[in-house]
């Protein structure tokens, strides 16, 4: 019988205590969730930043540690960690973001808005172009800027790729570097940016490269908040030169009331829904780690502390 | 020298005079396209339903009647047509009913109304349920809804294709017949109907049909307004049975400025745009069906008279 430590917040126990259990009994795992659990007992420990569990140390007995979250920034400095530590890579992350990413991207493509909010019962017939008429602009191609650019390659729009270092063998079309930039927003009619957040990509779009956008383009940021200067993007929607930005990040969460996002006509705010960790498959992730530790193999996602991720 | 005559309003007219001749030259057919022509002289007739035409009869040395609309319910009754008739499978159009549906499924799915309309600035991170856990029914798996139902099913929402008669080797389950529609619409959450219009597909949604569905399902018509019955939808959208409809079609277009469906909170109008024939690939389509007449091959998309299309 094995231990599980939960180390989390309450909200995050009410949610996964359920599905982790239901996991562990998919995967013929004999073991124990609990939230109290003497630390020399303790076999894994499936972990959450909002845990007041700071100290490693005393789980001696430990075999790893398996982060609820993504990002592990805000443990993978703790120097009584010396255990195995694991990121969360839920394939339900990616699949909700390819989701929020073609569905909003066929919402401003079909022009949706106007027949959401037709007061005046216009009906005009006006058809919009086909997708293959539309350029997208993909501003990462990680795992999830990949995702989403082959799904609406797969509806005919043409995506180019952009990062900053070159990126071979997508079957995506992929610039690099500033000029690459440069020449992906010149022609791009939707402009989604999904970079990580880093020092380098603060601010990729800013007064200068939004204005090598064509007129009436439309931003998506399902990415991190920090990669649109939000007073210059502000400023293009403000002058007619950007059409509309539907944004799901922001550098503040939630959007302060007060902010000029929320009654901006030509922005849509959702509320960082377009990738979240979904608790049945995570736990099933979690799952399938413990019994890799289990059978001695090398656990997935585990965190390389040189790197920090 | 073939004679092609143009039976079709005068809107047609400029629309098309310009991409069928260049079809025709592009396809090597010697062929004068002529909006006026003795009847007997005529080899070819390019048709839709807004022309004057309507006895066929005189036209004896007439080889195919090449319909602009995909819908030939307007014409397959008519007794004076002997002639070949064959209905209008543009890939455009294909190409955009597909945009149309998987972008008004996902904007049902993800919830995104809320958040385009929401003036009390809400921040509710309740993330939507994954396309997996959203399943879909298709009424109607002719070339539009394979093609819907095939998009859908590559973003992993679960399709559930139905039609009259049995249906094999679409790659998509495939219910049949009326038990096979009461099966499909029992557990699907969003609906597309696409059928063709005949006498057996009117009211295909009808206050039985619409009951059967789970609470809150959603509608979306881009096929023809005759395949649900108007009065049981607003009925079962007051009770909130029905959740939303999303409705491309009308027994009558312009939809009437005094329709409830232009007021009602959960239906949204749009206006005809699902499916558009294009002029220039509609043109293409045309080209080639006269020259596979010529070379005595079998026309494409004909229509078989004792179905109706």
């Amino acid at each position: 019988m094995l231990t599980v430590l939960f180390a989390a917040s309450d909200a995050n126990w009410a949610e996964y205590a359920a599905p982790l259990r239901h996991a562990f009994a998919e995967s013929g795992l004999d073991a124990t969730l609990t939230r109290e659990a003497d630390p020399q007992a303790v076999d894994y420990i499936v972990y959450a930043p909002s845990s007041p569990l700071q100290d490693f140390a005393p789980y001696t007995r430990c075999k790893a540690v398996l982060s609820l979250w993504a990002g592990v920034e805000r443990i993978v400095g703790n120097p009584t960690l010396t255990q195995p530590l694991c990121r969360m890579v839920d394939p339900a992350l990616t699949e909700g973001m390819v989701e929020w990413v073609v569905g909003h991207t066929l919402r401003h493509h079909l022009g949706m808005d106007r027949h959401i909010v037709n007061p005046s019962r216009l009906w005009d017939p006006t058809c919009p172009p086909l997708a293959r008429e539309r350029p997208v602009a993909m501003l990462g191609m990680g795992e999830l800027g990949l995702a989403c650019a082959r799904a609406l390659a797969a509806l005919n729009f043409p995506v180019t790729g952009w990062s900053r270092t070159p990126k071979q063998g997508t079957g995506i079309p992929c610039l690099h570097g500033q000029a690459g930039l440069e020449q992906a927003l010149r022609t791009a009619q939707i402009v989604v940016t999904l970079l990580p957040k880093t020092p380098d990509t603060e601010n990729t779009l800013n007064a200068r490269s939004l204005a090598l956008l064509p007129q009436g383009a439309v931003i998506l940021n399902p990415g991190r908040g920090a990669l649109i200067d939000d007073e210059a993007l502000l400023a293009a929607l403000d002058a007619g030169h950007i059409g509309h930005a539907t944004l799901d990040v922001f550098r503040t969460e939630p959007l302060p009331q007060d902010h000029p996002f929320w009654t901006h006509p030509r922005v849509t705010v959702t509320p960082h829904i377009a990738a979240d960790t979904r608790a049945p498959s995570a736990s099933r992730v979690i799952a399938a780690n413990i019994r890799r530790g289990e059978a001695g193999e090398p656990f997935l996602n585990r965190v390389d502390r040189t790197r920090g991720y």
